[in-house]
């Protein structure tokens, strides 16, 4: 039973057979059955694409405990604006059902005030861990613990361990893989395996198969690096300990792993220029990628004033002797050469992520066009302004540096988005089509664009 | 009991003090005691920083098993230096004691011909089954998975499987948290978890509480996309089949986690202009490092031939006019501009896998700069020759560009490496030091470096 992913265009397509059954007692029920059988993370894919209305309409057709864990998956963006389409009462009935720590995700979306009174709705006791969870720094390891593991104290046996187990309802732990050993002021003691505690004698001690020295994070450690230290040790949970050595909670994989890739993607866009939180690029519209690129492009342009100013600098001096037409020269192939690289790095990481696919090409030009108006419309009105009025250059030359701008960065982002496309089509590994290739290569041609544009605008 | 991990430095001091205690036989005792506490990762961060010989020492005065795992988590280039420490029957050892998976990770250390002579030595049955993962592919997942994981027939109840389990020695299986339900033509029919499995009666059969539909992959798939199949899911094994749908292996988290860290490490250097596998920065010496990042430098400057050639045709254009000094302008401020960024982006990542301590400023400086002597003298011979021989420029300006470059490399060295480990040192994070960011600031720089040179040469 090989089984192929779908794309994502299959996937919209059959979430939106399925909400046009919706309505009917009958159609409801099938619904409700055909979304049940699907994965969170596929579902919220799809949902990411849809209208808001419908998305919401879909995921008040499955069970709360599911459309929870949908809900944590969506893009943040998406799922601000399907909570606007719900009721506080089916919201609360999500974070009810979801885990602690996921349902801490939903702040974020739902906005802190809502948040607030959706916690009077729940049970008290839930309310009260989220609360705890919560008063944890931003981006730490205690946010996203869970304090549903299992814990022995040293002296149990094997026999006690396995009755507790089997008497524990599905969402008492997160997870029993490892079992903590615990002092009676709850120290951690020693951990072990499900799977060693099944192999020895039902009347052994827990004390006497631990392992004494575990590796342990913090609560208030960055979970970055926490995630890190799991990697690094492959190990699928790490017990979290509080400032005394207490045990708080357990970190746990499916967290790690989320908090890793979301921290690669922000890395590798950094690289490229690129700031802002990992979203799926197809969650981004070209509002969001423009805020995301222009403020490196800002800082870009302030710099290479730096080097506008050495060059007028040399410019005077008649033994070197630079004319006024090189001293945009940075500037220009700058702004080509950074927007480029920016746009091969965010296609090229949505790419690896699987987040666009090769068939999506034109879809993705066509976006990329729209923000490299944008930006280049930004910058050439920048560029103009401080040609003309900062540096008192003539108009005409003033005026080349305005359209040469917007002209090269479109040309840098069509290379830029279609060349790793291109590359993987042809299937070789788009991260050949590097930033720095793009750079060098847009360099060239930036260079034709700009001096046309001055011989015929000044010649 | 907070655990501080201690840094490198510490770990390495601490291996070189058991080494000296070892040869007298209480010494060796008590060396062997030390190392078994140890975990296998952090005993390869130190032992990559010791000579090979006394690393093989070391290795030698562990368990085979420890010795194993220790071996695999080594730099590969270390590793192959203290292989060829090792004598046959040793390194033996270590594959026979290794999870066959793992094993396969020596092939690549000891050499192909080395690694058949071991195979004859070690039980047939292990041999046959790392024969059969080799078969497969380079990179894909039949060469990652493990053939012990733990499988029952539909109508195996509880109580037998738990039996099973019980009766299996340690290393019968590689994980025991999921349960591979399977017909008699070993096809995957289902998958169910140990935990689901303890809370059920005895008497259940287990096709009663498996979940039908998997999410599987293929032994010949690409193991970065398995291993991303996995993240997004969250989960930590992934069953593995063949062209028929015959289950052949699991694929596990461990395994999962470090293709994974490898592929981001090489995706963010790639950004930055550095090619290669992903190593331990501490595991790279200057000569490894200029490998890593020539090949770039080289694409760069036969692409900057394009860039040099329309200035020098726009030159020729009286109505635009280019000096011939500015022919070289994109050439040098690339030069400066990639190698920089090449630098920082290692830099960066080595600091957020913690290869890299602030405190190691000095020595990462150091070995730097050996890089960027050579990286310097290599394209300043390189732009002599272009300028001289191939564009025949006069000798004047072929000399004021072959002695621009290697400096303008060494400034731009300087700064994209003391850059990040500055940022972080002061508590902001490192990544803001983009490659971006270097390049624009060298830009300036580099302007000044060329035009000084110039005016000092030709003035």
């Amino acid at each position: 039973m090989p089984r192929l992913l779908p794309t994502i265009q299959e996937r919209l397509l059959r979430l939106k057979g399925l909400l046009s059954q919706l309505g009917t007692a009958r159609g409801t029920d099938r619904v409700k059955a055909e979304l049940s059988s699907q994965r969170a993370e596929d579902l919220a894919e799809g949902m990411a694409r849809m209208e808001p209305e419908d998305a919401a309409a879909l995921l008040q057709a499955m069970d709360p405990i599911q459309a929870g864990n949908v809900m944590v998956e969506l893009p943040t963006d998406t799922a601000r604006e399907i909570v606007d389409e719900l009721s506080d009462e089916v919201l609360a009935s999500y974070l009810d059902a979801l885990p602690m720590d996921d349902a801490i995700d939903l702040a974020e979306e739902v906005g802190d005030e809502r948040f607030e009174s959706l916690l009077e709705v729940i049970p008290a006791e839930d309310a009260a861990e989220i609360r705890r969870l919560m008063a944890y720094p931003e981006d730490s390891v205690g946010r996203l613990m869970t304090e549903r593991y299992f814990w022995a104290k040293p002296d149990m046996t094997i026999k006690q361990i396995l009755a507790d187990l089997r008497k524990a309802g599905e969402e008492k732990y997160e997870q029993v893989n490892d079992i903590y050993v615990v002092d009676d002021a709850h120290q951690l003691l020693g951990v072990t395996s499900l799977r060693r505690v099944l192999r020895v004698p039902q009347s052994t001690e827990v004390a006497e198969i631990m392992r004494v020295d575990p590796v342990t994070v913090h609560a208030t450690d960055d979970e970055e690096s926490a995630a890190r230290t799991m990697a690094r040790y492959g190990f699928y949970a790490l017990p979290v300990l509080d400032e005394s050595g207490k045990l708080v909670g357990i970190f746990t994989g499916d967290d790690a792993q989320t908090i890793l890739r979301e921290a690669e993607t922000e890395d590798v866009l950094a690289v490229g220029g690129v700031t802002g939180d990992a979203e799926p690029y197809y969650a981004l519209n070209p509002w969001s990628l423009y805020k995301r690129r222009f403020p490196w492009l800002i800082a870009l342009f302030v710099a290479e004033t730096l080097t506008g100013a050495v060059m007028r600098h040399y410019g005077k001096d008649t033994e070197v002797g630079v004319p006024p037409l090189m001293f945009f020269l940075p500037l220009i192939l700058g702004a080509g050469g950074n927007s480029g690289a920016q746009v091969t790095t965010t296609i090229t990481r949505a790419l690896a992520l699987d987040e666009v696919k090769t068939g999506d090409w034109l879809a993705v030009m066509g976006k990329e066009f729209v923000v490299a108006l944008m930006i280049g419309a930004s910058l050439g009105l920048l560029g103009f302004a401080r040609a003309f009025f900062g540096w008192s250059t003539g108009m005409g030359l003033s005026l080349v540096v305005g359209l040469a701008l917007p002209v090269v960065v479109l040309w840098a982002t069509t290379i830029g988005s279609i060349l790793p496309i291109g590359a993987k089509r042809l299937g070789f590994d788009p991260a050949v089509m590097s930033a720095p290739f793009i750079t060098t290569f847009v360099d060239a041609t930036g260079l034709i664009i700009y001096f046309e544009i001055a011989r015929r605008l000044l010649g």
